[in-house]
């Protein structure tokens, strides 16, 4: 790290550990051969998803990523959040510009307004019941075909209940239902004589684990660029792999309670506690040294504000550390995607060096 | 609501609310003869702040705040969280724009920083052992005073345990216990013969609750100009009080599931859960129509990046209600303060017209 340092909090990104994870996950699919359409919302930056990934095809959760990504020159856009019908002529400003930006939906009453407006639309299938979509063996699935009509891009789905496969059986289970889902809507629509071309699946977990991806036509990943507690807590990465952390300062001490005070609470963090559904709660976060290693059992157990307070893992046999006021420290988010969405920009640090990275942020 | 509203999500501040909920704390204040130092950390908004409290001092939770106030002419300002000494040169940069900025501190590092810096400061108390501070009777109280010197500002105290008081009884013991921490520590200062012209305390819960602030000088609050649901379930607030709501639309449903899906996620809500740890657990925040009046039952359940999940309350005898896509919806947010620091921006309803009002966001 450089001897001088912007003021704490802030977000810092090791690009080595950026390029380490892209490669992983482009060299797998690689041998799996299907192409990534990468999940923006995680980064949300240009820089690092041009840095990583081209300019090749993009997944969002908001029109406003596909603005933002468009403007930089991404033509092949999919929005992965059903479609909300007041959003349309935002849709066709984007395809009047030349951006091939496909909606999704599963709904008779979506298909109706998104095949009125000329647009083309994935149907949403729902491979384990954790969110939006339909079974495979819907009746509505043929019908919302039917209304698309032309306009039929494909079928997608996301296997979110992967984020609580804690064994590699239970990982490979969710890899295979979510690529048997997709393939399996895809065959109930071919089989009523319509195209399909797109069978698109995904998430962090499932692209790390599947083996069988016949029939796929493209996955979807986003969080593996950075990687967080919640992945290392499924197995899917190590420690060593997360690229995002917080950088904070330590501003007082209680020691009569074991509790050491930062600068870095909920707005520097979130308050994401996704860890604490897993085997291993990690609190708000893990801490490190400003170098990156891990300060025994200590944890951001608690936050406010503009405070974060760090004490040790319940049953520790760890002293607390002697961190004076003013040590800089790092901290290990649960959850990335919520973590960089509390900032504007990154600092990014490669080769020793840090520069100030855009994210887009907003609707 | 006028007839043509923004595409969703976002951030719908009631103006009358506001105004109403900013009348009732000053009047209750100006019956108790103590000023206010609005916290700004809520609201963020430099035309929020003006409106319902002038040009007065306020307090802020980082130098960013200190700074966009002060570039809108606030120049009485308080730094309510213990000082980080990297950012003294901030803090005097301030400073010699003319801004009357003082920090906070409880340590004898940070007081021998901040008096080479000349910078004043304020000794934080401990009132409950929620957080940060010293307790008025620990030793190092008149020690760190000594420090200072001539840069000893006065005494700040914040009971974080009033937000865990249920009952009027104990909501008036934190309230006490309150005044006495930080009105003790002033004594303990005086009779060690140094001057202590700042007796400053507060939290929305306590200040809307103490009825004796003999020898204090300035009441912090901020959250209760917006009030939220963690307010509602202490007590301090009703329902019709909460000002600010995020509006979403409904863009999907799984009957099977008793769910009905919304594009309000925790991008929209954070991930705040602040009433999980209240008698009434309202999950990411309860829902409303788009006038305002709750659906019976219907939270937020779950949520996702972008996606919101709404369902009964377990154990409700109502039926999920009819809400067809496109529909939109309000929802009233657990923690304003998280809820808000989502947004760059609130859109205002003022006598049925929106207006977009800027808020502060980063550091």
């Amino acid at each position: 790290m450089p001897p001088k340092l912007p003021d704490t909090p802030f977000a810092l990104v090791d690009l080595a550990r950026v390029d380490r994870n892209a490669t992983r996950l482009r060299d797998r699919l690689d041998g799996l051969g299907v192409p990534l359409r990468l999940h923006v919302k995680t980064v949300k930056s240009v820089e690092l998803v041009r840095r990583t990934h081209g300019r090749a095809p993009i997944t969002v959760s908001t029109l406003a990523e596909a603005e933002y990504f468009a403007a930089a020159g991404y033509d092949d856009i999919v929005y992965a959040v059903g479609i909300d019908p007041h959003k349309l002529p935002r849709v066709a400003a984007l395809r009047a510009r030349g951006i091939a930006l496909t909606v999704l939906l599963d709904s008779r009453a979506q298909a109706e307004a998104v095949a009125a407006a000329g647009i083309p639309a994935l149907i949403e299938i729902d491979a384990d019941g954790s969110r939006a979509g339909l079974r495979p063996a819907d009746p509505l699935l043929p019908e919302i075909g039917a209304v698309l009509g032309d306009r039929l891009a494909g079928v997608l789905t996301h296997a979110g209940g992967s984020y609580h496969a804690f064994t590699p059986e239970a990982r490979a289970a969710a890899a295979q239902g979510e690529r048997d889902a997709v393939v399996g809507a895809a065959e109930v629509l071919r089989a009523a004589g319509m195209d399909c071309p797109v069978v698109s699946l995904g998430s962090t977990p499932t692209a790390h684990t599947v083996r069988d991806l016949t029939g796929v036509t493209e996955v979807r990943a986003g969080v593996y660029l950075f990687f967080d507690l919640v992945m290392a807590g499924l197995g899917i990465c190590t420690l060593d792999d997360l690229a995002l952390s917080v950088v904070v300062t330590v501003i007082g001490h209680r020691p009569d309670r074991g509790r050491i005070l930062t600068d870095g609470g909920w707005m520097a963090l979130s308050r994401d506690r996704g860890t604490a559904e897993q085997p291993v709660d990690q609190g708000y976060g893990l801490v490190t040294d400003l170098a990156g290693t891990p300060l025994p059992d200590l944890l951001v157990t608690g936050a406010s504000q503009e405070h974060g307070i760090l004490a040790l893992r319940p049953g520790s046999g760890h002293p607390l550390p002697e961190l004076p006021v003013g040590t800089r420290l790092r901290v290990l988010p649960n959850h990335a995607c919520a973590t960089a969405a509390q900032y504007a920009f990154y600092h990014v640090l490669a080769d020793g060096a840090l520069s100030r990275v855009e994210r887009h942020t907003g609707w």
